[in-house]
């Protein structure tokens, strides 16, 4: 059975635009951030090291659908489920909410890399002890 | 014939982040602007006013595909075209490239809407006037 | 007695530039981020109305001083203090610190004003109310 | 006899916020945009590499008086000098202004640092080649 992992933000001042609402792309900030939060909550980070270096995250993919706005102050609720885990990749998907209405839905998509200095970020398999961890939050 | 809208951003310090490149978030930021440009280019603005009020187009889709990273300092080229221009709505597509290669390409749709304080926006067909001065943008 | 308004705040990955740090103008979002927190805490915000519109706080001045770097995922605590209330402005003081070293401290200041569409913000007296829920945060 | 550098900048949409203004954390990023843009323009950058490594600037302080707020679409004009040319430090002043009238000025002041992986940066003597190129620039 899969688990969402849950999350909230308020919607900061800086997070604003002059049409009074949360700016579209502040979402795919708060977005990452969630994702980042559900891998400290499973003991991982988006940047960590091996024996054998750097393994990170870069995004090939992030979309978002809009359905409502978020205004400043306000407190929403973020859920965010892994859409597909690859041998290579993560999905994860996103729901933000207030009061139960859904504000919006987004995407984000993930490679596994190997990072080195000065050098074009290499795709690898996940390692199996982080895909294990990742597995309860795969959506079914 | 359709044109596509050029223009360039430079890879500020502020766009980029502990990877090294630009931000993910931040091409969401270069899109959107070099859509304004591209409404200035043909005297409009993403936020008007005509007889009846004021007249803006909040966002219902944003998306992006990321191939390659952009670094500091880096001048990016940036075309914008439309993908559809609807009835209601235009779906602008967006291709990121450095010396001919290409970087990343997104989207973004954007929804004509009378905007009044206090009440939520309201769709409404695009002023003909509007439509007229967008349609040299539209791929074919 | 002054007592500080205390909250913490985590080094997001979009607040990271390529020098691996928190970017130096992410602190002065933080620092607001406090400074409307505290104001929550007392039962006010930034923008709020009474009888005659609405009151809200534009920022006069801001400044920061950086000893030490800030790092992705680190926890900053944010120690918050009126520095000056005067009968029309209020300055904040801010203190950045993790483990108990002192990162970076700063202020801003901001002054009351009635906001009204399409005009100048124009500046007035702090209203009692307001200026007896600031007081116990003024240093001494 | 001193030269102000100047450059300019267009107030986006993402520099707003809801009070329909830009943000004044914004004006810090376009203020570090102008000082990298000095520094381009004589043949400089932020982030450079001699013999012995990476040299860059950490800034040790900065600080914005607002004067009058700047709007969406808005073209700010933006003044650089060095206020002070120090032997280890560089203190850059900006005035940002429209139709001539002055909207906010600051000051940013940056340490020359030898920047190493994994170690604190450590400040060293402006190099001469360095200094020499800055001079023109220096208030008088």
């Amino acid at each position: 059975m899969s688990t969402a992992f849950v999350t909230s933000r308020r919607v900061e001042f800086s997070d604003t635009d002059a049409a009074g609402i949360m700016h579209f792309a502040a979402f795919f900030r708060m977005m990452e951030q969630a994702e980042h939060e559900l891998l400290r909550s499973v003991g991982l980070s988006v940047v960590m090291h091996d024996a054998s270096g750097k393994i990170s995250w870069p995004r090939v993919n992030a979309k978002c659908d809009y359905q409502s706005p978020a205004r400043f102050e306000e407190v929403l609720n973020i859920e965010v489920r892994i859409a597909r885990l690859g041998k290579r990749s993560v999905t994860y998907s996103h729901s933000f909410s207030r009061h139960g209405q859904v504000l919006a839905t987004g995407e984000i998509t993930a490679v596994c890399c190997r990072v080195r200095e000065g050098v074009p970020p290499k795709s690898l398999s996940i390692p199996v002890a982080i895909a294990k961890k990742l597995k309860p939050f795969v959506a079914i």
